[in-house]
C-alpha cells in the first residue's frame, strides 16, 4: 500500500471525519491571500491551505514549481517529482512528525485558514476536450432524440466519442455566468430566432488535467496513463439546450457550451484516489486493442448536484451519482486521444461527459432528470425547473467514502445571471 | 487612402513584381537566425526580414513587443499601437527616407536574408477555432452526403457553423506530419478496423489571428471586428476522412483533424490587405441583426494548391481558388463567436473552413476535387490521386494582385510521412 494513503493515517491538523482533505488526499490548488501577495500553489489539509512555495524557500520541497500562479510546471515535473513531493508533504503533515508541527514560526508562515484566501484556476489550460463516456447519459439524450431503439448511436460503444472544448472560458468555483444569448429554433417558428437561451441547464462531470504530455505523433498506450494523468477536478459543463440543438449539426456544440466551463479549484491527484478505485461496467463489444486496459480503471466517487433558486433558502440536492458509472475510462479516453498521434500538454484537461447512472435520480443533467421538461423537477418551497432560472445557483460536489474519512473533491458552484441585454 | 497601402510606395529594398511582400504588404512572423541566438518579431520585405527587436533596442519602435518568440503581446496591444508601428515600418523602408537606408551597421544588423533564419509558429495560440464558412464547400460536401436536394442543413445559411480544434498540434509550415492511425468503419466490415487512415486529405482555408480580445460575457459587434482582428495566414486543415466519418457522429470532428493544421508563418495584417476589400457572396435568407455588416466585407485573395508526390520533379497545381467566395465573412464569424459571451484571446486562431469556389478546379479539398474517389486527381507524370499518399508535399499559396505588385501571404506546405508503426 502506498503509505500516503494509508487509512490510519492521521495529522497533526484537526481534519473532522466528514471534511473533504484530510492526510490522505493532499490535493493541490493555486491560491492568494487576502492579506496580499502573490498566487502560489498549496495543499488543502483539514480547513487550511498549506502554502507549498513557502516550504519551497526552506528547501523541504524542490524549487521552481510552487512559487508561481499556476500547477502546469509541477504537471510537467513527471511522476517521480510528484509522488516524492507528496511522500514529503504526507509525512510533513503526519502526527508523529515534529519538523513543521513544533516550529510555530513556520507553521504561522506555510498555514493560511481556507476561508482567508482566494482560490485560482489551477492552471494554464491550453486545451480542452470533452468526452461523452457515461452510457447512460448517451442513451438518455438518445431516447429523447431517436427513440429507444436507436438512442446509441453506431461508435459508440466501439470508441470514446469526444469533441474540444473551449479552453479560454473554463472559470473557477464561484465565477458566476451570465445566460448566453443566441439563435434558436422553435419547431413551429418560420426562420431562427435571436435572445437569451430559454433551456440552460448543467452537466455532472469529472475533469482530468493531464500531468506529463506526449510529443505530437506518438500515442499514449491505455497501461500508460498514471504516467500522464495528473489529477480530477468537478466540472460543470453548462449548457444551452435549445442553442445546442440549432447549432450542432454537423461539427458538433459550439456557442451552447464556449459560454463557460466552471471546475473545482483542488485538483485531487489519481495516487490519493487509487484505494477507491473499482471494475467499470462490462464493455460488450470488447473493445479495439489500443482500448484495452488491465486493472480496474473506475472509481468510487461519490456525486451529488444540488440547485439553490434565488427565493430558496438552502440548497436542494437534485441529482445523487457515482464516477463508477462511467463506460469508458481515463485510461481509454487518453489512449484514445492520442492514438492519432495529437499531443496533450500538461496542464490540459479532459472532461468526462455528463455522469449519470442507472436511475432517474442518478441522472446528470436536468434535460435528463426533467426528461426533457415533461417531469418539472419539484423543490421544497413548492417551485419546479425543467431548466435554470436566473439567479439559480448550482453546487456539485463529491467524495470517496473511506473508513471513517473522506477523500473529496470539494466543490464547484456558480450562479446563472441574467443575459446581458441585447 | 491609408498611406501605407498607396500602390505608388517603393522601398529601397529591391523587391520583385511576383514577391509576396512588397512595403504595401509588412506582415509580422516570429523567426530564429541560424547563427544563433534568440528568437524575436520580425517582418517580411523582399526576400529579406527586418528584426523588429533590433528596432526597438534603438527607440525607433515601442519596447515590450519584439524582442520574444511570439506575437501574442504585439497582438494584444491594440489598434493605436499596431497602426502605428506599420506606419514607422512602412516609413522606415520607403525608398526616399534615410535613417535605415544610409546606416549601413544599424542596416547589418536589422536585416536578416529569409533563407538564413527559421520560421516559428507566430504565437502561442491559446484556442482554435474552425468554420465551414464556403457555401460551395458545405454544398459539395452534403450532396456527397445527403444528396443534392439536402446538400445544406437547415441552419447553414442562418449562421456561421463552426467548431473548436485543437491548438496543440498547430504547426507552422515546413513541419511534416505523421500520417495518423485511428478507427474506420468500412460498409462492409461488421466491425471497425484500426490502422493508419487511408484516406487523408487537405483543406486548404484562411487563418485569421485576435488581436485585442474581449472579456468572457461580452460580446463584439460586427462592425468592430478591425478592432479585434488582426490579421490573416494560410491554414491547410489536415483531414483524416476515413476516421471522420465513423467519429463525428454527434459531437463533431476529433481525431480526424486534431492530429495536426499547419499554417503560414507570415502575418498579414487586415491593414494590409484593405485595397483588396470585396463584397461577398450576397446573403439569403438575410441574416439575423446580430450578422448584419455595411462595407464589402470579402477579400479577393487567389488562392492555389499544389501536390508533388515523391516520385513527381514538380509541384502540380490542383486547385486555383479566391477568398472572396467565403459566404460568412471574418466579421460575420467573429460577431457569431462572441454573441453568447464567449471570450477570445490575443492570438486565439479561426479558420475559415475549406474555400471552394464555383468550378471544379476551385474545390478546396481532394474529397471534392476527386469526388469522393470517383473522378481521381490526373498528374503530368501519370499517376493520380484520390487522397494523399505518404511522401506527398502539399503547398498552399494566396495573393492578393495590385497593379504591378502582390500582396501575398507567402506559402504553407508540409509532407505527409508514413504512419508510425502499429
Amino acid at each position: 500500500m502506498n503509505p500516503t494513503t494509508n487509512p490510519r493515517l492521521t495529522s497533526w491538523i484537526p481534519v473532522p471525519a466528514d471534511s473533504h482533505f484530510p492526510i490522505q488526499n493532499l490535493p493541490y490548488g493555486v491560491f492568494r491571500r487576502q492579506t496580499g501577495g502573490p498566487a502560489a500553489v498549496g495543499v488543502a489539509i483539514g480547513d487550511q491551505v498549506l502554502d507549498l512555495s513557502v516550504l519551497a524557500a526552506r528547501d523541504l520541497l524542490p524549487g521552481g514549481y510552487f512559487d508561481r500562479p499556476s500547477l502546469n510546471a509541477f504537471f510537467a515535473a513527471g511522476r517521480a517529482v510528484q509522488s516524492g513531493t507528496r511522500a514529503v508533504i504526507s509525512r510533513l503533515l503526519s502526527a508523529d512528525e515534529a519538523r513543521l508541527r513544533d516550529d510555530s514560526a513556520l507553521r504561522g508562515q506555510a498555514l493560511v485558514a481556507q476561508r482567508d484566501v482566494e482560490m485560482l484556476l489551477p492552471c494554464e489550460i491550453g486545451d480542452y476536450t470533452d468526452f461523452y463516456a457515461s452510457r447512460e447519459h448517451a442513451t438518455n439524450v438518445g431516447t429523447m432524440m431517436r427513440g429507444a431503439d436507436n438512442a446509441l448511436q453506431p461508435n459508440w460503444l466501439h470508441l470514446p466519442v469526444g469533441y474540444h472544448g473551449r479552453a479560454s472560458s473554463v472559470v473557477v468555483s464561484g465565477t458566476d455566468l451570465r445566460r448566453p444569448c443566441g439563435q434558436t429554433k422553435p419547431a413551429d417558428a418560420p426562420a431562427p430566432l435571436f435572445g437569451p437561451s430559454k433551456n440552460v441547464d448543467f452537466e455532472l462531470e469529472l475533469g482530468a488535467f493531464i500531468g506529463t504530455g506526449n510529443d505530437l505523433g506518438t500515442a499514449i498506450p491505455a497501461d500508460r496513463t498514471p504516467d500522464h494523468l495528473f489529477g480530477v477536478v468537478l466540472l460543470n459543463d453548462w449548457s444551452a439546450r435549445d442553442i445546442q440543438a440549432w447549432e450542432y449539426v454537423p461539427l458538433g456544440p459550439f456557442l451552447a457550451k464556449n459560454f463557460g466551463t466552471s471546475i473545482s479549484p483542488w485538483v485531487v491527484p489519481l495516487e490519493a484516489l487509487e484505494p477507491f478505485r473499482v471494475a467499470g461496467p462490462k464493455q460488450d463489444p470488447e473493445p479495439l486493442p489500443y482500448l484495452k486496459t488491465k486493472g480496474p480503471e473506475g472509481y468510487d466517487i461519490q456525486l451529488e448536484v444540488s440547485i439553490q433558486g434565488a427565493k430558496m433558502d438552502r440548497p436542494h440536492v437534485v441529482c445523487r451519482s457515482n464516477a463508477r458509472y462511467l463506460y469508458w475510462s481515463f485510461a481509454q479516453q487518453l489512449a484514445h486521444h492520442t492514438v492519432n498521434g495529437c499531443n496533450l500538454r500538461p496542464g490540459d484537461l479532459l472532461g468526462t461527459g455528463t455522469i449519470s447512472g442507472p436511475v432517474p435520480e442518478s441522472f446528470g443533467s436536468m434535460l435528463e432528470l426533467a426528461w426533457r421538461g415533461t417531469k418539472p423537477i419539484a423543490f421544497p418551497n413548492g417551485e419546479t425547473r425543467s431548466f435554470l432560472q436566473d439567479g439559480d445557483r448550482v453546487t456539485m460536489t463529491g467524495w470517496c467514502q473511506g473508513d471513517g474519512y473522506r477523500v473529496g473533491l470539494g466543490e464547484v458552484t456558480g450562479v446563472i445571471l441574467p443575459a446581458r441585454s441585447v
